[in-house]
Parts: structure tokens; C-alpha cells; sequence
């Protein structure tokens, strides 16, 4: 049988392999070799992941990094040098890991990704902290998620500190390179495992084939450059939809909450899961919204309007509950398995139960509540005055302050102070802080570059 | 910027383009040229897509036609020696579609579609008819179908009449050699057009580039294959599941019906449309059916239990009403678009409607009803003798009678006479006839073969 999944020597000019593959031994030294694991299917005979038999392929076409928030890096097109791939069959297993040049996969046309979507990805960045060490945040929950991701679109499991090993790998010998010791305070890199089934056959069931890889891209600052206001053009758009912060300029992002036609996802589904199947179908009312000037739709859930997700981000509000006359700061629950186990979302909710729930200098003590609450509570919320200030949170955006949200013909605006509100402020300090090495924290994974 | 999809130079060994393109006068003649389209953004400034720019590249290296049923055939990996392409840019719109060798694509690794699921297919076949004809069967509403799970996915629009002509052009060039005029009665071959998108960029928004294509592979006759009693190894794994099919030959299919915890669609999302979306997370649920000894799942939908579909296929009873005694042929309604509209499924109500709602032969009268049925109301049917027969209807399925359904650990058994229920063998028999011309019929579209 043809293989599905052939190198192709040609990139697309970006860069090509020439050098034969040696092993290499670039795995963290910080991270320990676990049992192998199965690859799920219950077959211990068949090859587990391992990155241990990583292979290197040296990039000898390597091209100019480009400028922060030019328009290579506002594009997102833009890759580092070298990628790492692992092909799994299930017959054999993985095969060994290859880390090498950056460039285009040969996908036969049958291949079951390109028909049924079985396809699931991580998201991640790679920060150059203010100590001028590499790091990652939490590299394991994104690990262990994109299991859950893999078993839910029926992709081959692996062990997850494998996955992670050929991130660090990744990132110790583009990160010298892509994301400089010079690099302006606050830069990263975004990495993307991803998982594919190249499987060429048409047939609608289980994949035989798959490739897991990682990427690693330039990436804009999205929390900075889509919290300012609409640009004119879209707020020309939006005047004839009865919604009225084109006049005046709204800190924050604007919500667009979504219609009863357009839910993206539902109990039984897959809406835990980071599957390519929740993304693609939310493109054309995020396209909507942007077109009217909003940055994001705020999914609601059911009869109750049930507010999840804000774009591709988890959703927070602080509010003074009404009963209590207490502060809270909530979040939607994870119970009915609708929304993203966010890695941001769960690091949120720790620090918060951890620092906020007495005062914290000038700040109000917190509740911190994992629960589900609607539309109209934060309608209300609004409009008693009880409503604190809003965020949303995800490795994308980061921690985003919230400016205002449409709702069925109506504007709700969320107080910010300034550019954020307190709370988002304060805990978006404490991640980066953690991120950029600023406070030493077990979140916080170091990557040891390797010598170019 | 670099291209996202580059020809591949080097097929998988199978056929290699050598000649220049040409200009190629393919189109069916039958096919009345319409007025272009937009692209659906609105811009006609943009090109629209156009069959007759089809440029041809000769395959090279031709390949061996594989036995019916044969090894080769039942992998669902084999297609003929070309491939229709066609790409989009949101700058320039649709350029000239190119039939030429099969073989990979070259794909970006960021590319939309391996990461956001942006890609939708459609599924049809290619007859040989009694008469030695070619014949396509209501290839316009699978065009047109695609248009509207393009919409769905934030795919561009298209001409759905230009991608009918290049449909036919892939035809006319691969049939003669194919699917031969010496070929068994009943043979065919399944066409499969698929759009993508190529997009490099990662950003989670509308796609810039997308690909057109469309394949033509060799495939089983899944009705006939899957009819049959499971296999001893899938019966054996069954015993321990509390149902009882093995103790006896069942004649049809054996359906699972869904648990609570496994959606396959919900209104406000994209049931209606062919989306890999839908197809990827339903493989787990098959898999586990497939390994109890099931052919598919039934999917239900709702704390009620409402019938949906029967794998990916649509799902007919034939039942006596509680209260008028009358027999019906029921199927879910299209109006909560949860359901695939199926041209199998819209040509089976014609028909019905049309031939059966007077007695036909031996047959008595019944009336043609879309409608809500739940489980409950299948298995008091059951109960009390009023179920007639169940099949299952699609492309790749055809008519498949239903022989047993399993809902929560107890088996279902649908009355099969021999082979099939006496309905379900008349529509196939009707629709049969029209696919390989042995009834006239408008919805018979013939293809004329170009000589090799």
C-alpha cells in the first residue's frame, strides 16, 4: 500500500531538507521518561510514541524572522524553521519522531481529514521571559487535553509527556533563533500540535492512519490589537443594526451574543473538545460579527440563553451576587461538557481561589463559582449596577476585557476601568508574571536552547 | 505569498502528468451554459467558476482497474487515473478547473482545513447501465446541496451547473476504462467532489483559498456487503452486550441505537449538511457498534428519542397508524435541519408519493408522511405487530432493509421478507431501474464517453 503521507522535497520556497537524519537528544532533561504508553487501542504490541527516537533533519534554508506585528506575523502564515512529525499507523504504531524543515504535506485527496474531519489541535505559546530564559505555561494540561481531543474524534492515543517532549524539542532549537534574547518584553511564539488522519481510505470509520505534528508560528498580540475600538469601516457597518457603541469609543472587546440558529455545541456532542468539528462551523456567525464590528460571538446555550463561550475563549464575569451582596467571579461549568476545558480558564480558577477569595490590596474579596448563568442575569446584573466587569480567557487572547455585549437588539456595557477592569487586570498580571518568568511558579516549564 | 496547494510533482507511484494542459471541450453538451455566478461574497468583479476554462493534462501512467469486490476494491482507496480541480481566492475567485492525473496535493501544514474542519463533500455515483450507457442520477441536487454545505462551513459559492459539468467531464474521461461496458450488471463507480480550504493562515476565520475537486473511486456494493449476518468474530463480541442476534441469522441491518451521551447533530447547528464536521465525531459511536456486531448507529436525538438517521444514511418505516389502521412510509422531517436532506431520501418520497399511495400489485396503499417518530413509538409498533419494515436510505447504502435495532438492552426485531420488506425492495427496484436505464426517466442524467 502507497504510503498516505510522503515527505515532498519540494517546500513552498521556505525551506528544504538536505542532510541526512542523526538521533538527537533533545528532549528536556527536566522531564522523566514514564512507561511507555499503549496507543489506546488496547495493543501493547504496537510501537508507543517516543521521543526519545527522535530524528533531526537540519533546516538549510533558513529565512529572515520577521518584525512583531508586521504583516507576515498579522497573517499568521508565518512558521519557524523546523517542524517535528510522528506518523502512526495501526498496524505498527508510531514511528519515530522527526523533527526537520518546515514545509508542505503530500495528503493523498481519499484522505480521511480532508472528509471527515478528523482532525483535533493544541494551542500554546513559548514566552521569552523577562530573565531572557524560554518557557512554557502548563505544557502538560495541553497535552493530556488533545488525548481527550484524539479519543473523542477516534485518533490514536499516546503518552503525554511524549507530546510534550517534542514541543521542547521544537522550541530549544527554533526559539534562540525566532524569538531572540534581544525581543521586546511580552513576545512569544505560538506553538500547534495537531493531529491529523492521513488514513487513505473513503470509507466512514475509525482512522488506520495518522500524523501527529507541531508547528510553531508568529503570532500577533491578540489581546492588545482587538481591544481597541472598531475601526471605522465596521462601525459603518454596524450603525444599521441598532447597536450603538459607534458613538463612542468602547475599551474592551464587543460581544456579539449568538441567535437560537446558530449553537455551537450540545450535551452528547464534542463542544470539551478542541476538534477542527467546533471551529469551522462557528466561521460564518464570527464573520457576521465582524462584519457588524464586533470582535467575537458570545455563545449562549438553550431556552435559557445559557451564556459558555466568547469566541473561542472561556467567559468570565464579576458580579455582586444579589442575594449574598457578595463579589463573584464566575465562570460557565464544565458539567454539561459544552465548553473548553480552557488551560487559562483552570489556571484562572486556581490563583483566584488562591489569592482573591480575601482582599487583595485595594481589592475586594471574591467568590470564585464554576456554574452556569444566563443572558439575563447579566442583563440584570447590568442593570442594577451589580455588574463588575467581564473577561474573556484563552491562550489566544490571553485575558481580554469585555466592553460590551449585543443582545437581541440591545447594548449591555460592561464597566472598564480604563483598559481593564481590576480583577481581569490583576490576574492576567499574576499569569504573565508566571509566563515571563517574573515569579518562580511550578506552571512555568523552562525550555534549554540548544546551540544553533 | 507563497501558494498554498502546489501540484505535486510525485503521485504515490500512481500516475505522473507529463503532457501540457490544452484546452478541453468536455463539458456535456446537454447542459445548458448559465449565467455566472457570484461568488457568494457579493463581488462580482470576482471570477466566477466556469467548466468550460477546463484545461486536461493526460495521465501518463495509467493503472490496472481493480476486480469488483476485490481487495483493492473494498479499501475504498483506489481511484481512476484523473482528478477534477479546481482553486479559489477571495482576490481573484474561481481560476480555470484542470482535469488531470490523480494524485496527493501538496497542503500547508497550517492549511484551514487539517486544523478548523473548513471542508464539506457530497457522494454520488456513476451507473453503467442495462443499455451500455453512462448515467449519472440527480446530479444537480448534489451540486446544488453543495452549495449549501459550502455556505455552512464559510467555503465559497459556485455555479452549482459548472461543477455538474465538471462532474460529467471526470465521467466521460474515466468511464469507458473504468467502469466498462463489459461490466456486471449493476456496477458503478462513486464520485466523490470535496471542497477545502487551503488557507495558510492559522487564524481562526472565513478561509482565502479554498480547493474544488472531485475524485471517482472504485467502491463495494456496501448494501449487498453489509446485509449479511455479522461476521463470527463480531457476533462472538456481542454475546456479552445483552443482545441476542446471534442465536439466529438476522436478514438486514442490525442498528445500535445511540446513547444519551452521543449526539450526532442538534438544531442551530449542521446536521442538514454534508460537513466532515458530522462525520468525524460519529466514529467512535460506529466503531463501538461496529465491535458489538452492529453495521451502523441509529441516531436519536432529544429526551423524547426521536428517529433521526441510521448511520449516515436517512432511515424510513413502514408501520400500520395506531389510529386510521392506514399503513405509512414515515421518515424524519426536515424542519429542525438535523437531518441530511438525501437525494436517495427526496426520490424515495417522490416515488412513494407518486406510485404507492394507490395499491401496486400485491401491494396495498400507504401514505407518504415526514414527521417526528421517537423510539417508543417504533417499539410499541413492534409490540403490537403493526411494524411492516425499516431501511435505511442513501448513496452509499442504496435501499437496506433493517432487520434488528437494539435500544437500551433490548433487541428490536423488523420483520425482512427474505431478502427485504416487499417496499423497500420495490423503491430500490424503482430506483434501480432509473440509474441503469431500464425506465426513462428525467431524473437519469446519460453521460457521453469521450473515446481514450
Amino acid at each position: 500500500m502507497a504510503p498516505s503521507l510522503l515527505p515532498t522535497p519540494e517546500s513552498s520556497g521556505t525551506s528544504t531538507p538536505t542532510s541526512t537524519t542523526a538521533a538527537s537528544s533533545l528532549t528536556a532533561a527536566g522531564i522523566k521518561h514514564q512507561q511507555p504508553a499503549t496507543n489506546g487501542h488496547g495493543d501493547t504490541s504496537l510501537s508507543p510514541l517516543d521521543a526519545s527516537r527522535m530524528t533531526f533533519t537540519q533546516c538549510q534554508t533558513p529565512r529572515e524572522v520577521p518584525e512583531p506585528n508586521s504583516p507576515e506575523v498579522m497573517a499568521q502564515k508565518t512558521c519557524t524553521d523546523h517542524m517535528v512529525t510522528a506518523r502512526w499507523t495501526s498496524t505498527s504504531g508510531w514511528e519515530a519522531p522527526e523533527l526537520k524543515p518546515y514545509g508542505p504535506f503530500s495528503i493523498m485527496p481519499t484522505a480521511s481529514v480532508l472528509h471527515y474531519a478528523t482532525e483535533c489541535f493544541e494551542g500554546l505559546k513559548l514566552y521569552r521571559g523577562n530573565d531572557g530564559k524560554l518557557r512554557l505555561f502548563r505544557p502538560s494540561r495541553n497535552c493530556e487535553r488533545m488525548r481527550r481531543s484524539c479519543a473523542r474524534i477516534a485518533l490514536p492515543d499516546f503518552d503525554a509527556k511524549e507530546l510534550e517532549k517534542m514541543i521542547i524539542a521544537l522550541c530549544a532549537r527554533d526559539g534562540a533563533k525566532w524569538l531572540p534574547a534581544s525581543s521586546a518584553k511580552g513576545s512569544f511564539l505560538y506553538i500547534r500540535p495537531t493531529m491529523i488522519s492521513t488514513d487513505p481510505a473513503l470509507g466512514v470509520q475509525r482512522p488506520k492512519e495518522a500524523l501527529l505534528y507541531v508547528i510553531l508560528a508568529c503570532f500577533p498580540d491578540m489581546s492588545r490589537s482587538l481591544a481597541t475600538p472598531a475601526p471605522p469601516a465596521l462601525a459603518g457597518a454596524a450603525n444599521g443594526n441598532g447597536h450603538s457603541e459607534t458613538k463612542k469609543e468602547i475599551q474592551g472587546l464587543k460581544l456579539l451574543a449568538s441567535n437560537e440558529d446558530s449553537i455551537r455545541a450540545w450535551p452528547g456532542g464534542f463542544g470539551y473538545a478542541k476538534l477542527g468539528a467546533n471551529y469551522g462551523p462557528s466561521l460564518v456567525a464570527q464573520g457576521e460579527a465582524r462584519a457588524r464590528g464586533f470582535d467575537q460571538v458570545l455563545w449562549l446555550f438553550g431556552e435559557d440563553c445559557n451564556v459558555t463561550e466568547a469566541g473561542a475563549s472561556n467567559f468570565f464575569v464579576v458580579w455582586r451576587n444579589k442575594s449574598t451582596n457578595k463579589l463573584e467571579l464566575v465562570t460557565a461549568p464544565l458539567t454539561e461538557r459544552i465548553i473548553l476545558e480552557g488551560v487559562t480558564r483552570a489556571s484562572i480558577l486556581d490563583l483566584a481561589r488562591e489569592r482573591l477569595t480575601s482582599p487583595q490590596g485595594s481589592l475586594e474579596a471574591v467568590e470564585v463559582v464554576e456554574r452556569k448563568f444566563t443572558m439575563h442575569d447579566l442583563l440584570e446584573a447590568a442593570d442594577e449596577g451589580r455588574l463588575v466587569e467581564a473577561f474573556a480567557a484563552g491562550t489566544a487572547f490571553f485575558v481580554a476585557p469585555v466592553g460590551l455585549i449585543h443582545f437581541r437588539g440591545r447594548d449591555v456595557e460592561v464597566p472598564v476601568q480604563g483598559e481593564s477592569g481590576d480583577y481581569a487586570k490583576m490576574l492576567k498580571s499574576w499569569l504573565s508574571n508566571i509566563m515571563y518568568g517574573k515569579e518562580a511558579h511550578e506552571w512555568g516549564v523552562e525550555v534549554e536552547e540548544v546551540e544553533a
